[in-house]
């Protein structure tokens, strides 16, 4: 691509490195950028700045918050025994949006990867034994992807808390509520058979 | 969407302002930029910002320019007399990549549309009257999108510029090089047979 202009050319490469986003799609944004009133590339330029400068983190579960501990661990409400280890703050979101869970959360910030590089010291563990060395806690829950990655996350952590009296669970891998099982691939089949629930009439549905 | 953070809400929020970006598309780029140097969002910011208050516009063809005059307009080698009028700046970088096209552009900035609250005014069209008015000037291409914004705009040129001793072109509609008659549409195949060009075993090609 032959862009004209030195500064159009600065912002499509800036855009492209977003992910997802190519070249061409990177130039039709910096084009309606240019469409639009000023102010509001301004207000998106501000933003972003504000976003990396400002952000903070919960000092305890590491999810975004505006204060010193986010919403979730400030509310008394909520079960300080329970832990559900996620990898991400979207995960949080999608569980808060479930309804199902009345504990804390916490925030590792990615999983174990060599291939990315991302080694245990990476991630916010050491924090989470330390909430557990500081006693009350009565499970763990690990709600993290069912890859290779997830899987030895899991099991880190697993071997470094291994031995205080806590319940370990992870949430459970089937078919999902709505699908067909002709459509569902043999891995999750797999996993459903091998984890398979006995079946009562007077279960709550 | 319950974002637990001010910052990264508004940071969504503006991203998502974006053309083809939606509210997760948004939170999953901010996260991206939370999880790389900050510099680098930093630098993004800073590019769109740049993007609106440095871009320049060509002063005679009004394509991008980092100059008073855009590459094509200082051109010595290309053709003066014919002016290939485009929507905007995309056009101009397809028509240069193939390579095909030796005199000069004019970029209206878009199409005459009254559903979208575009009329003449808002395009760079006085501008290509003037172009015209100094003389010297023996063709005018209208390379506009086959659509009925497209149509009009051309003819409300046209109209503007007629009487004038120019000859009007507009580039072929047609089935596209390397396309199937098969699936292509109704409409281009009637304009392509209404278009017919008669056939010379001479023909260049």
């Amino acid at each position: 691509m032959n862009i004209p202009s030195k500064v159009l050319e600065k912002a499509v490469e800036e855009i492209s490195n977003l992910p997802g986003i190519g070249k061409r799609t990177a130039l039709r944004m910096a084009l309606f950028m240019l469409r639009n009133p000023k102010s509001q590339t301004e207000k998106l330029s501000l933003a972003l700045s504000s976003l990396v400068q400002e952000i903070r983190y919960c000092q305890n579960c590491h999810n975004f918050s505006d204060h010193d501990l986010c919403e979730t661990c400030e509310n008394a409400f909520r079960k300080d025994e329970i832990i559900c280890v996620v990898e991400d703050v979207r995960d949080v979101m999608a569980i808060e949006a479930s309804q199902h869970f009345n504990g804390k959360y916490h925030v590792l910030g990615g999983k174990i990867s060599p291939i990315e590089g991302i080694s245990p010291q990476d991630l916010n563990i050491d924090s989470l034994v330390k909430r557990v060395e500081k006693g009350n806690i009565l499970e763990i829950i690990f709600a993290l992807s069912a890859t290779i990655e997830g899987d030895t996350t899991m099991y880190y952590i697993y071997k470094k808390l291994q031995g205080q009296n806590i319940t370990f669970t992870t949430i459970a891998r089937g078919i999902g509520v709505g699908d067909e099982l002709e459509y569902t691939d043999v891995n999750t089949i797999a996993r459903s058979l091998d984890n398979r629930i006995e079946y009562h009439t007077t279960a709550k549905f």
